[in-house]
């Protein structure tokens, strides 16, 4: 179902204010003083079964009674009201609501939310919230909210879970000079969630960056697909609380909406292209950076310093952010030969001495900007007796104006004392990027980097692989009935098998004879063990039996197990023996397909054992992927090397693993009963030589979806 | 050889500048005009052959002429006059001597800056630089530098081994409110150096904090000694450039001395008990809170929060920073049900809601400051209508005020817009740690907590294991004449016995008989190898046999080894076959001992193979260490759980494994021709069934004492 478009949320000719007060007090007074004062371009209707006036608008006593479309109805009233406004907001035929009203889900009042979400959906009406500070859309001057009356307009929207954190926000955004084009609060996200509102924001022209705050989340697998096509047109920062074991516990009880595992999380935002911000401060500092910065071309950075030790640092914080320095030294020293002093070095960080002047700074500046070798520049500045604050600021606001002209993105780093601290105030004011430390200014350039380079990435196709989902869903008809919420050991063979998998060749034989056709058919080594719902620990009585090399020792083998099994258990039903392939050994890998409660079809992959068990080392994906991305999540983990061929050994096939993630990928995409599908081990040989699953283990849920309702 | 003290560099009741100028825009003058002006509480000699003065002060033509005793004679004249000058003030009987002057080993002048070390030396001077910008000492108010004048005296020394960053330090402590005790520029290190710097400072009663800017180390023994005692007295705060790969080239070229790699630094300064900030604004910020803050009792952190959402970021900072919440949420409860609201939460983070005035809030901070369980208190803020900017200045610094008195920390984050930013510095003039970020607020916590902890740690004894250092000195003594670096396989066996280590048992036989009374001794299984210095790839000729289990197979393998020999060279000398203990499998780890370029003797350990080669999951510490020391390095690494037993098996032997580090430990430290010692691997076998040496490889230097000069 395609749900009613939310623009005229964000543009609406008209606004009503349900539960508007004439008491100054009341949140209900403070919307309609926020929204008139802020110059809303449309139509204002305060409505109170009260009636009266507030701040020279009428109040109506009922919706109903307003002679004009009603774009938008926010509603401050009580939760036990909200149900018979929303009648009446219908009756008026108005599609969006802004709940302002708390009292809902927040206090586990969950059924009247639901209530108020379902009446909505079934009368094309669009909730925003409820339990929000409202909404501000700086297209039409529109501040719904119960915040700060001046917001300074701009090309930052915010979208955020927490109400104080959000109107703390507005006033911070305010102090460090940073214009928003929305901010929205989505409390209990009955109706419009981030998902909804990327959708909007990505293609709305006043919004250049989006900012997220989120706590937790509800709709994974919506929200997946929105930041996936959210990112590739506009840098989307997330900043998501609950990231060490603690604050998950303390999102939780804070929102009632399930964290989720922050390793599954942060895998998932850096596969969609997310800025993820460790802090609110962090966060601010990319928006600020980002609202302003031309495009980088490619990722060669040079650093250019008057000081030798601040260009060390942020040699450091390059490595840190994966900022990539330009390292060609004869042509820096070319090019950079002429600008630099007699100590100085032309070497990347191209060290002009504490002795330069502010005109050799332009100089070298100008080099590098000219350098169509040089995408990026980071300018360091260690305050010294060469240049006086006015000097400096030319300095710099002239050659940023270069940089702009050209596109090149260029930031600077000033370190000192009061004359430094001015420079900063001053330039900053005009919105040219200077930094106090050297880590921040390189930790925005980082992510200017990050974004381009995922913008650039063309979609790749997620393709389904060539799996008998039909043959599957038999056997998952068969387990169900059998009222099992597991596989068996052949019903997960015949899952390997519809999906062209291959695990150890194996056969049931009756008797000697067909033992040792089976065998030979198979190949040897082979592994033989006893078929009986009579024997359970079939290794301890002797009813397994490994390594056997050639006919005569399945002969001798099958005797010894029916011998063994029958003085154990000399009244057990036996159906045969079983005829395995002995699997021969190689680098053993794990790889699991999970319907995460969240974010829906993940893939896990690891090295078996000790690495997955002890070191941690995996990697996660959402569904689905592409054949691309599948390498990269496989190149992840820090064992990775293994595959290549280490300590004499040669590559692995690695196109193996890929091609069986893809199939466990598509199967549990395809069979939503499925919830979990683990291949371990899956052994993986040299490089042309195949992937083999030793083991399978596939559970399944009753419900009809394979829906997990939290 | 002790050193002289270097007290009256910081004390001096005379100081003479030699190359003192009457020429403003030279640094002669500037460094006078900072002397004088800064108020210098001693007495000023300005030198310079041409004579004249400076500033009201007669400049002397030489300093044999002053007639007084001179504590300091700072030095701003051209490289090539040093030497004469320094022969001058051994004449005038001056002791101490601040080099500002360059052009030494900065730019490969090295020979002439030995030659001044080494008639410093021998004359009982010391020499601070050369290639320095002067130093400050508070005590005295004397400014010997050519930075800024106005420095605030306060208690935080820095030592800086790089000029502009220093010079700039200066002014951004001064934008900061940071008051400075001293501050000195090391530049080259001729003789004075951090080692020499903290013994003093540790001492010095105004200086409560020691921050040091390294770029390179060159003596890193006496530094490791130097920090371990300062950390347990003051927090010492080192920033080191040059951590990533890149970096650390950078910091090089710009020093000429050795950055080392940045593990080994990491691991060292953790040992020694420093907090190590990333970068600058990191360490001011932890200088400035800790200048102010009182020592914490415990660890036990609460969090009180107005919103949710910085609550739980707060949180996710506590893990980042290791701060230890408080977790009793029945106490809790009970003392903090009266004072949160009926939404807030009184877990921690005990959450008062938006709704808490400044009232309720000062009743929360008044619980946990009387809560003996509680050590420390984080206060988060978010901007909201219930105060107003002057009854949150007003809540905080009265909380603050009682916090101070009864010594108990509590910092505060307060998140908002302009009213927020007032506050925020209105209170930093108060010297309140106030954040603008909970990351930052926590990060400071963090560290003094971390300090109060190994401030507390009992040094525990350093002793060496018994090692027959004799027996290993002659076998060095028979590799080294026999011109080789590194022992053959019987002289590590013999290091081994030497040490106590037990490797394979072994010995060769030259009969059957004897193989066989061997092979006996030595218990079964046993490898037989042919010895034979005319049969190189013995492997390859059928010379080596293994999994030999009774006298039967060691019998055949005698005359197999012997046949396939002569087979394979007639007339090839044989001296016998040797009969090893084959060594049980277990789980191997590698153990090395090298002797580092900058800190000397070092440990390494990590899990065999794979783990050290791919994971590089190794752990490194300096020399000598404690028992204690070696255990957290044991378990430092990721794959410790491995020794403690998962999956079903069982703890391994972890004291064989300290015991095998400790003698590697005092061989390394005893025999200074050694360089290297890895066993590679060492079997660990199940707790209670010890360890054993498989292999072990040991290098040697040439060199007399070992000493590497770079």
């Amino acid at each position: 179902m395609v749900k009613p478009s939310i623009k005229y949320l964000f543009e609406p000719k008209s606004i009503a204010v349900i539960g508007a007060s004439e008491n100054p007090l009341k949140i209900g007074h403070v919307i309609v003083k926020n929204i008139v004062e802020a110059g809303y371009h449309g139509k204002i209707y305060p409505v109170n079964p009260k009636g009266g006036e507030v701040l020279g608008h009428k109040i109506y006593s009922s919706i109903t009674d307003i002679n004009d479309e009603i774009d938008v109805a926010t509603l401050v009233i009580p939760a036990k009201y909200a149900y018979s406004a929303l009648e009446m907001c219908a009756a008026a035929g108005v599609k969006h609501l802004p709940i302002v009203s708390s009292g809902f889900s927040e206090i586990g009042n969950l059924a009247e939310e639901r209530k108020l979400a379902k009446y909505a959906r079934e009368h094309g009406m669009r909730i925003l919230g409820p339990n929000i500070f409202g909404h501000y859309s700086a297209k039409v001057s529109l501040n719904a909210t119960f915040g700060p009356r001046d917001i300074q307009k701009g090309n930052v929207a915010i979208i955020t879970q927490s109400g104080a954190l959000g109107i703390a926000m507005i006033g911070k955004t305010a102090v460090q000079n940073i214009g928003l084009s929305a901010i929205i609060s989505v409390g209990n996200k009955s109706d419009i969630d981030e998902a909804d509102l990327l959708e909007y924001l990505v293609e709305q022209d006043d919004t250049k960056i989006i900012l997220i705050y989120i706590e937790g989340i509800q709709q994974g697998e919506r929200l997946i697909k929105a930041l996936s096509v959210a990112t590739k047109v506009k840098p989307v920062i997330v900043i998501k609380s609950g990231r060490s074991k603690r604050g998950a516990i303390a999102a939780a009880s804070h929102t009632g909406s399930l964290a989720g595992s922050d390793n599954i999380f942060d895998a998932i935002m850096r596969q969609c292209g997310v800025l993820r911000a460790e802090s609110v401060d962090e966060a601010l500092e990319w928006c600020n950076y980002l609202s302003n910065a031309p495009l980088p071309k490619g990722e060669s950075t040079i650093i250019i310093t008057n000081g030798g030790g601040v260009g060390v640092l942020a040699t450091d914080a390059c490595e840190k952010y994966s900022v990539k320095l330009y390292d060609d030294s004869q042509h820096l020293r070319d090019q950079f030969k002429a600008v630099t002093h007699g100590f100085g070095s032309t070497k990347n960080p191209i060290d002009l001495t504490g002795e330069a002047s502010a005109d050799e700074y332009v100089l070298a500046l100008d080099v590098a900007l000219q350098d169509k070798y040089i995408d990026g520049v980071l300018a360091l500045y260690c305050e010294t007796a060469m240049m006086t604050a006015e000097q400096l600021i030319k300095m710099i606001e002239d050659s940023y104006a270069k940089y702009i002209k050209i596109g090149k993105p260029v930031l600077f780093s000033l370190f000192g004392g009061e004359k430094t601290e001015r420079c900063i105030k001053a330039l900053t004011q005009k919105n040219i990027p200077v930094f106090r430390d050297v880590y921040n200014a390189t930790s925005c350039l980082g992510v200017a980097y990050s974004f381009n380079k995922m913008r650039l990435i063309t979609a790749s196709e997620t393709i389904d692989s060539a799996v008998d989902i039909v043959a599957i869903d038999k056997i998952i008809d068969g387990v169900l009935a059998d009222n099992r919420q597991f596989m068996l050991a052949h019903e997960g063979e015949g899952l390997l098998k519809a999906a062209g998998l291959a695990g150890p060749r194996n056969g049931i034989a009756r008797n000697i004879e067909s033992a040792v056709k089976l065998a030979d058919e198979i190949g040897y080594p082979v592994v033989m063990k006893i078929v009986s719902r009579d024997i359970l620990h079939k290794s301890d009585v002797g009813g397994v039996l490994l390594d056997l090399d050639n006919q005569d020792e399945v002969v001798d083998a099958y005797q010894a197990i029916m011998h063994n099994c029958k003085a154990h258990k000399p009244d057990a039903s036996i159906e045969g023996v079983e005829i395995v392939e002995q699997v021969k050994s190689g680098t053993e890998v794990i790889i699991g397909a999970m319907r995460d409660k969240i974010f829906g079809p993940i893939m896990m992959f690891g090295l078996g054992g000790i690495y997955v068990e002890v070191m941690k080392d995996v990697s996660f994906r959402a569904l689905p992927l592409s054949r691309r991305e599948v390498r990269t999540m496989i190149k992840e983990i820090r064992s990775y090397p293994l595959l290549l061929g280490v300590r004499g050994e040669v590559r692995k096939d690695i196109d193996g693993i890929v091609e069986t993630i893809f199939k466990l990928g598509t199967i549990i995409r395809n069979c939503p009963r499925i919830t979990d599908i683990e291949i371990n081990p899956l052994m993986v040989y040299e490089e042309g030589q195949g992937v083999k699953t030793v083991d399978v283990r596939v559970l399944l849920s009753n419900a009809e979806k394979g829906e997990n309702d939290a």
